[in-house]
């Protein structure tokens, strides 16, 4: 096995097509059953796929960015930065959140079939983390309720 | 050259070199002059070698960790994931701050000679932000005043 077709690889290529809407089964074809994810806000590591998908959902919907307006400067979510290594993947991003610039990464731990077992993110700058804040649990609420 | 002897890994080696104290030269011979640092907190960018090394010493003062008591379980900064390609560096940390959990990312981009041009923070969960934030601003200003 080269460095380059290592599980995280294989676990990145299939979140990358998740992201575009192109991964057949969706979250439960990508998180192992065990998940934990890991939240830039709250202490306590949330267990489990279910919750974990709740929050990407939530995750999603919140720094997804909005569409590109004539002179808005864009704001859509993108990937700055990408390190895999064995079964870890950092994955820095950059999105626009009601206008503020956002910051941060997604930390992914997966198994040796691929499958993501660990998923924490962290946010910058300080305004930003308030934003998604008020954000993701008012998304969580609508998710939820 | 190999994927383990690249510039990350040499700057890499030169940092956990510093961390120990045994690194000649300190920061100074890590740090590119025109360095960039990006806050947890503040959203601009901090640049020059100068303002770097202020950030760069108060987070060491501040997330360094207490001494271990006994029956404190511990709380002491360590690296707990290291994740390094090409010109970046990942390591994702945890340590104890006035005995509240702080779990962060130092993200660095070096140079082709191994020199440090960007160094970026960030911590979760919102609690460790606000303490980290509140400790830091007492440090910059006892080490800049």
């Amino acid at each position: 096995m080269t460095e380059s077709n290592g599980p995280i690889h294989v676990c990145m290529e299939r979140w990358q097509q998740h992201l575009r809407g192109k991964l057949d089964g969706g979250l439960d074809a990508l998180l192992h059953p065990d998940v934990v994810f890991l939240s830039p806000i709250v202490f306590t590591p949330q267990e489990g796929i279910d919750v974990t998908k709740l929050y990407l959902t939530a995750a999603g919907g919140t720094l997804g960015g909005e569409p590109d307006e004539a002179g808005s400067g864009g704001g859509g979510f993108g990937y700055t930065k990408q390190i895999l290594q064995g079964h870890h993947a950092m994955l820095e991003f950059e999105t626009t959140v009601e206008g503020k610039y956002v910051n941060g990464v997604d930390i992914i731990t997966c198994d040796d079939d691929g499958m993501i077992t660990e998923f924490r993110v962290m946010i910058r700058p300080l305004q930003a983390i308030n934003l998604v804040h008020a954000q993701m649990k008012a998304m969580l609420e609508s998710l939820s309720g």
